[in-house]
């Protein structure tokens, strides 16, 4: 059985947190040997951990210091790790892809011996249990309503040439966010960097968008926050067009949507994600949306299908390139887009959780383009 | 000259952020050599990257995939790097403490000298420039316009036998929180596990605290939002009673404000923070509070006075047990506190500009032990 060793703060590294169920914002170690886990924590984190982590034993990083002055009077962190380490009889090492490069030669110096293992480092992560996909779909929940919210007061908004205004106040990107993240913080949830994008700035998948929200536009929705509570994430896209909508744009929305409907009716346990991509890709090519550099800008669909959502925002497995084949109880979104500066951007976004002979949808809103 | 490279994501590693000035949620490369910066960026955050970063010059990893290939049909990550390293002929880089181990053996193997260059890694991060004092001055703003309005709320409370009633709702840490936060984000900020916590639970430094606050008890609120756009956080604690607090809980008070006036009268441009701290500690020993374990329980003054604020909550420098000479320019908080089980818990912190001959304070908001 192999030992595992993490260093990082929970806050920060979902590993962490998943290993020892404790948030704390400072780097803490967390030792796995012998099917017992071990926290080693400061005199200020201890008895928190005592009290809130799920780990077998929470040792005192002082105590293991004195322990330390054994071999040297001035022991180092890593001296202090290593007396750790000695006293479980432990020389070969399971560290993550992203343990710190100054710990790792400093412990191959003291004459120990890393394996890094590659994502999903635990792998019972990717699979989520009953209450894990109960907590992404709370997000989710948080997410719907708050979004359902914004859908309500765009429906009851009127237009003025190409502008919106709801209850005479002028529509913005960041108006609309901050009604978003207020009502999602009201259902214990908060979220930074909610993309609310119009018109060209929608063509640039990652851009949240700034100032008047326009009508006859385009406005892609991508809402993502956590759970402050049980720090899972959701994830859901709309395009939305308040008033009427181009044809080509009803046309692309169409393709994207048809594009989501065939990727998310081939998600089932034993699939591979990077097939699931490539038949999207091949859709979008039949019906003539092209991807590639235009005018030294992207168009078409550049980005993945998809990724998982759990206590990371991305994190295993991807529907994308790269080979990968999904395992029933991950969850995963399904999220094309397509993006033309000349028409206009188009992204549709739902999560799924992956069963043996398909997947089950946890995302229940509804998908439709314009808003009257 | 050296050679740096970063490899994270922004929204989780301040460095790249530091250094590139763009927010992107998946790990990117970041490259500065020779005076230039560069940023090697996917398809889906190129365009982005080019508006929105500040390198010199933002290049396409789909390019150098290609140009990588001319060394191997299937070219991995790390040699898509290589091929951006050598087109600079750089054989030596300097990597922060907590570069990923497997690109750091990874990019060894390929003959590449690493040299790990600690904390802070930048040292102009430490030193704050005046936009960013205003930047961090902001988010104290947004933290003191919130709590005003929960100091606010507890004054026009009513004590009920021990609880607290406003507008009838029975006051909890839970309610409190929400309240706090809600505002902070009004303002622009986002803040998560505030500290609210009352009696015994306070006695915990970091514990968020739960359930119902409790009059002529202390309640402590450490509060450290992060500003949305600017991305500096504030950082603030203050101790209250509702009600009447004992006597040895006065007294505690009053040391603890002895304590932190001491050490805030010492913070200057070359004072060493061990010392500081080293000060703090005797005056406490001095006025008979006593630290370490009792009952297996961590008591007394057992954690640092104080530590650098900027786009992380705790950074370099620190004001503790370790050696550490403060620099004009970086923004520190000073924060000692005394925790007794039996008595009651205080922590008192500002958070103070670093200065040639002293410090400016940019905490502006009262301190008080009672509200009535």
């Amino acid at each position: 059985m192999e030992n595992i060793l993490l260093i990082a703060s929970s806050e920060s590294d979902s590993n962490i947190y998943y290993a020892s169920g404790f948030l704390a914002p400072d780097s803490f170690i967390y030792l796995s040997t012998q099917g017992k886990t071990y926290l080693l924590m400061s005199d200020l984190e201890i008895d928190r951990a005592r009290a809130q982590s799920k780990v077998d034993d929470v040792l005192s990083y002082s105590d293991y210091e004195e322990k330390a002055k054994r071999f040297g009077a001035e022991p180092k962190f890593m001296d202090v790790v290593s007396a750790l380490l000695k006293e479980h009889s432990i020389a070969d090492i399971a560290v993550p892809f992203n343990f710190p490069l100054e710990y790792g030669d400093a412990l191959r110096a003291l004459g120990y011996t890393l394996s890094i293992k590659r994502e999903p480092f635990f792998s019972a992560r990717a699979i989520k249990t009953v209450s894990e996909v109960t907590a992404i779909r709370n997000a989710q929940i948080a997410v719907e309503k708050a979004f359902d919210e914004v859908i309500d007061l765009l429906r009851k908004s009127e237009i003025k040439g190409n502008q919106i205004y709801w209850e005479g106040v002028l529509l913005t990107s960041e108006f609309v966010r901050q009604k978003l993240h207020l009502k999602m913080m009201e259902n214990g949830c908060v979220a930074e960097h909610t993309i609310i994008a119009c018109g060209v700035d929608a063509c640039d998948p990652h851009n949240v968008g700034t100032g008047v929200l326009r009508a006859n536009e385009p406005i892609i929705f991508d809402i993502f926050p956590r759970s402050i509570e049980t720090r899972y994430f959701a994830d859901m896209s709309r395009t939305v067009v308040k008033g009427t909508a181009s044809d080509p744009l009803k046309k692309l929305y169409d393709t994207v949507l048809e594009g989501q409907e065939l990727g998310i009716s081939r998600v089932r346990s034993g699939a591979n994600g990077k097939e699931i991509h490539e038949e999207i890709c091949a859709l979008f090519e039949k019906r003539d949306y092209k991807t590639g550099r235009v005018d030294g800008r992207m168009q078409g669909f550049f980005h993945g299908t998809g990724h998982g959502v759990g206590l990371d925002i991305h994190e295993h497995p991807s529907i994308s390139r790269r080979d990968c084949t999904l395992q029933k109880g991950e969850v995963v979104t399904v999220e094309p887009g397509l993006y033309y500066p000349k028409i206009g951007a188009v992204r549709i976004e739902d999560m799924v959780l992956v069963e043996e002979n398909g997947c089950r949808n946890l995302t229940t809103y509804p998908k439709f383009l314009e808003i009257d």
